[in-house]
């Protein structure tokens, strides 16, 4: 089944360094690295070394030294792809990464797709499909929590908790049978109580990991925050102090901001995906009320909604403006009140706004961004706004988007079996349902797969992982 | 002499990739990384483990899993550094790489210096100064022929040369102590043929040496090329296509190239330094201006010089710009005439420029930028115009600098030993000389250095080299 090629592929970051690896995998992976390694004493060839050690020598080509360079051997089944392995650790230039690629392919090995190492790996029944998704989890995590649920589905953490739902489903599934068996009899073997009780439980299960991808999707791509106000309230300059550098434009034009910036910034380990959005205000120009609506659009999908305004406005204004977006927020939503520009603003404004009455999901804080004064405040607001806690979170927590849609399949195909309990329909029914569930508990795990699946799934993985 | 202290960095090209390598060098390197690696099948410390050997396992940080890691180990002196060394393979995501370097910090080792890996290797006698220099030439070299001289250096090629020099410098002195030591008897016993004899081949060796580094130079940073001509003639868009991408601004405004832009492509092996210039025209704007004398000062530096010119403009305008430049012309350059816009050109201008007279270093050659017309021929001439073969230089190369500078001091003491024995001076006089030719031989190896030389060296290396 496995593609019996040698693949190869330069697996550190692409540019200059100080080292680069080459990565070589397959049956002649170590037959491929011996004929254009030389070792300076002479001594054993690669393929004669044991595995899991180290040599120091030289690439050589057309009699013309390469580079000096230290290869490591990995045997079959000892490596991460499961097959013969080579790593030649040469000097970081572009150049000799690039013909020292050249030379390998020259010599019997082909190019790499993206993620074929890992895709070895699992085909080689080194990891399981959710483990091998984690791999490219773990290499793109940029935030403390993203990257321990990285790690955690990596080393099978998500793995055990779908065999664990398997084993339940299992169980369900032999006492369905155990009836179907003495079906003649008409005896109820499987208390249907207890089958009842055992499907709500599968059903709790399949409802937890689910919806645990709202908060899984946050910390992998950021907490939603759309920042939003009317023009010129200083927005961008709020959205520019907190990343600290300049990607918005800001300009004393009203309604520069004309498309949805989106920018993700970790600030205390969380991260934060950023919409600076259109200004709010009355216009006739339709592709500034376009960005507008997007605004609007943006708002809805925001865990955390920055309504900026100016205080140097009166604060009726102001007021007119939280009341119409106060409309807007849900239950879940957590809505900050960022007065700006404290330094200039009217004192009747930011008198008001401290005796504003707020529920319990809105804050209101002063600052003023261009001066980056208050800032702190603003970023523990937005913190306390996430309401979790990684550390205490036990459970499992999906963050990837495949595995939700397949664990929404599974669910829904579990209330087919809830439902069906409660209508009364037979054994033979409710087994179906149940052998569904599993075939996409399956589809997690990659027991059932296709090429199709595998395709999508390591195309977007790096080349050289 | 060596600092003890065991220092790290991350040592593969900074951002995201497949793998990345964190390195720890110094007495305590294997101990450190003892600290936080536990190997899952429990077996033997890392200490405890024999070098050059690899080991799977995971790097733990009060109680959290970081990553999974490879680790490999070197034992002194049988390492890059010659010290106890360990090579961290983890997962490239920036975080992981940040997290381990300070777990690794907080272990007790501390971040290594830019170049600090190299010069303990130069500190621990593993490799001379001038090798150690190399390591960053091998890594910044772009093409194969400063790939080669890099490799070369590196290798101890350039330090055999050195060292073959002082090898004559001291028979040399070895002739002139031996007369000193009879200095009362008035014998000559250093025929004097036979030492001017040898201080003419000295002063050839260092002359040649020191004569190279202009090719070696060139190599390096690229042949310089000067892009000349008139405005709105296509000399961005030729360069453009020489660069297939758009780094200058190309547009139909006269005078739109105001900066020198400088661009270095590799064509056949060979690197070159494209001066884009601002076009030569008559001018009042004060700034066009400055920007032409700069266009002149770039001209003198250029080993070629492409004019390029407008075929749609008659012949005498041409002619005429030809022959200004033709007046700054110097004996070593090398001037093409780029007769551009042949597509649209007139017949008679294209007909007067194939019969123009030309020197033996001048060529004309007919493309149309835009349309990549015949731009082969045009590399072909540059390519020519370099006139050299880096497969038959048997010769060392002095790329450097540093050992430029070195070679020329070299190179004047020897020249005063020279005139020294025409003038007749005593044995005592000539020697010292000779010392201080020595000295300088040994600065380029390293045998003298001082901490302020070492420092200067190494501060342009990169962090984890």
């Amino acid at each position: 089944m496995v593609d019996q090629s040698t693949i190869a592929a330069i697996s550190t970051s692409p540019g200059v360094g100080a080292i680069a690896i080459i990565r070589l995998s397959g049956e002649n992976a170590i037959r491929i690295a011996d004929k254009i390694f030389k070792s300076p004493k002479g001594g054993k060839v690669l393929v004669e070394q044991p595995a899991n050690t180290v040599h120091f020598g030289h690439i050589i080509f057309n009699e013309e030294i390469i580079d000096e360079v230290i290869v490591t051997i990995f045997k079959v089944p000892h490596s991460f792809t499961g097959e013969n392995s080579v790593e030649i650790a040469c000097h970081g230039s572009v150049f000799i990464q690039q013909k020292i690629l050249e030379i390998l392919v020259e010599s019997g090995a082909r190019l790499a797709l993206p993620g074929e190492f890992t895709q070895r790996a699992f085909l080689n029944g080194k990891m399981d499909l959710s483990q091998a998704e984690a791999v490219a989890d773990v290499i793109a995590s940029s935030n403390a929590a993203a990257h321990k649920l990285a790690i955690n589905q990596m080393r099978g953490g998500f793995s055990k908790e779908i065999n664990d739902l398997r084993k339940q489903l299992l169980h369900f599934t032999a006492m369905v049978e155990l009836e179907l068996d003495f079906a003649e009899e008409e005896v109820e073997f499987a208390d249907r109580t207890a089958l009842r009780n055992l499907t709500e439980k599968i059903e709790i299960l399949l409802r937890n990991l689910k919806d645990s991808f709202q908060l899984g999707n946050a910390i992998k791509n950021g907490i939603p925050v759309a920042i939003i106000g009317e023009t010129n309230v200083g927005k961008s300059t709020l959205l520019n102090a907190l990343l600290n550098e300049d990607k918005a434009i800001v300009s004393e034009i009203h309604g520069t901001t004309r498309d949805v910036i989106e920018d993700v910034i970790n600030i205390k380990g969380n991260a934060f995906r950023f919409f600076d959005t259109a200004g709010i205000r009355d216009t006739e120009d339709y592709i500034e009320n376009l960005g507008i609506e997007r605004s609007y659009s943006k708002l809805e999908q925001a865990t955390v909604v920055l309504l900026v305004v100016d205080t140097e406005n009166p604060y009726p204004i102001i007021k007119g403006r939280i009341d119409k977006i106060r409309e807007r927020i849900v239950q879940d939503q957590t809505l900050i009140i960022v007065a700006n520009k404290i330094d200039s603003g009217l004192n009747e404004t930011i008198q008001q706004l401290e005796v504003l009455d707020l529920t319990d999901n809105e804050k209101v804080v002063f600052i003023a961004a261009k001066q980056k004064q208050n800032l702190e405040e603003l970023i523990d607001f937005m913190t306390a706004a996430i309401n979790f806690d990684l550390a205490n979170q036990q459970d499992v927590i999906v963050t990837n988007a495949r595995h939700f849609e397949i664990l929404k399949n599974a669910h829904e195909a579990i209330l087919r079996v809830l439902n069906g309990l409660d209508s009364g329909i037979t054994g033979d029914f409710l087994a179906q349902d149940i052998r569904e569930c599993l075939h996409y508990l399956g589809e997690i795990t990659g027991e059932i797969s296709s090429d199709e699946v595998l395709g999508h799934i390591f195309k977007s993985f790096c080349i050289g992982k």
